[in-house]
């Protein structure tokens, strides 16, 4: 397919060179910052747009890996007639695209990247979804073609799955940098919990994670929690995380 | 060294079969639960004692892997003229060995077990103490005999570790909790989360946690944060952790 990636972040640089890697043609590489769209469209053999109004070449795809928040102007401001966009937002609906052609879609791969390290697509799930079966089709191929693991989520699960996504990946990444402070002014350190950080998400590949509960809270060991708390004292903040989520594990 | 296990439980089972491996002399296992006893003992060459009182041998170090608020009543039941006692709790002080031996102290692998699954003793960090010179070098030499990386911890780091270790694998296991819920009441699954979760991992083998942080709440995507808040209203115990880790991200 002839693509056109607008967004040259870590996830506009991680699709396009896949896209790219896997034979598919990407025509334009947009970012509002010259030097990030040449530093992609060299790597992906494209031409590098820094205006929006620049757009040239007539794509079989636009794939907007822009903030959330600025997808709507810039789906706005493709100046090409009806095009097929899908944007790459776990948040927004699919909908906010829906003003602006009557093809549209998403094409979000749940996973976190960095802009230094590759991305796993050979196990990342590509969450895909269309408004219509002709250009869903055309979507479901593209995300095979770079990744075994496509699944069809619409709007609705997207939704959740973005909340549940905040939990176990921010929400469990704050966790580790509660540790990682407390650790630290009292000149220990994290790399001690390393192992059983890994080890924690080593046991939810086989059992479900409520039947892997242990610790003070789970066991009703309130003396224990009771020394953590007044540990914590001079934590407050921490301290009401530990309170809130003993409790939500004693329920 | 000639070793008594007292406590087949995970932690007791997985250092009695590792000791044995590495050539030491497992004399005795004690559980008060004979089958138990009995099984590890078969599997280390000891022999099953379910009655402290019938303890025999003199063992050159008694392990104690038994549950936190049965420490010191085991520690008393030992019927060996100043035993050299440690015990293996990440939450107990080592003190409350103090009344029952002159020489005693602490042997606590950092690690979470499950009884099905072989222990890492090659990666994790192994945590000793002991009172006196003496026995903290034959301690440090038993710990060096099945573990590479062996730590001196004494009982304020190991108090502070202990909670640490209660926010990044007792909170962590309940956030993926929280979310497997979701999903599963949601006809979802917590599967699609996996890649995520593993890389939210493996991004703090190289970078401090707070650097990685990402997310609606970090980003100050109050809209976002809202929707989520708005979703999470069926879920109040969810929503309220929910709504204590944002804040705390914001801070």
């Amino acid at each position: 397919m002839k693509i056109t990636i607008i967004g040259a972040g870590n996830v506009g640089t991680h699709l396009g060179k896949r896209l790219f890697e896997k034979g598919h043609e990407i025509v334009e590489v947009f970012s509002r910052v010259p030097a990030k769209a040449e530093l992609l469209a060299n790597q992906v053999g494209a031409r590098a747009v820094s205006a929006l109004s620049e757009l040239g070449e007539t794509a079989d795809i636009y794939i907007l890996a822009v903030k959330d928040d600025a997808i709507e102007a810039v789906a706005a401001a493709i100046s090409v007639d009806n095009p097929f966009i899908v944007h790459t937002s776990g948040a927004t609906p699919s909908t906010v695209l829906s003003a602006h052609s009557s093809q549209y879609g998403i094409f979000y791969p749940l996973q976190t990247f960095s802009i230094d390290k590759s991305a796993d697509f050979e196990k990342l799930p590509m969450c895909v979804y269309a408004n219509n079966s002709t250009v869903l089709k055309k979507l479901k191929n593209l995300a095979q073609s770079i990744c075994p693991n496509v699944y069809e989520i619409n709007d609705k699960e997207r939704a959740i799955l973005h909340v549940c996504a905040v939990f176990v990946n921010n929400f469990t990444n704050h966790l580790f940098a509660v540790a990682e402070d407390i650790l630290t002014k009292e000149n220990l350190t994290l790399h001690l919990l390393k192992p059983l950080i890994q080890e924690t998400v080593n046991k939810i590949q086989q059992h479900p994670a409520k039947a892997m509960q242990t610790g003070p809270a789970f066991r009703g060991d309130v003396q224990t929690v009771e020394r953590h708390l007044d540990f914590l004292e001079q934590y407050p903040d921490y301290q009401l995380i530990y309170r809130v989520l003993s409790e939500s594990i004693g329920r």
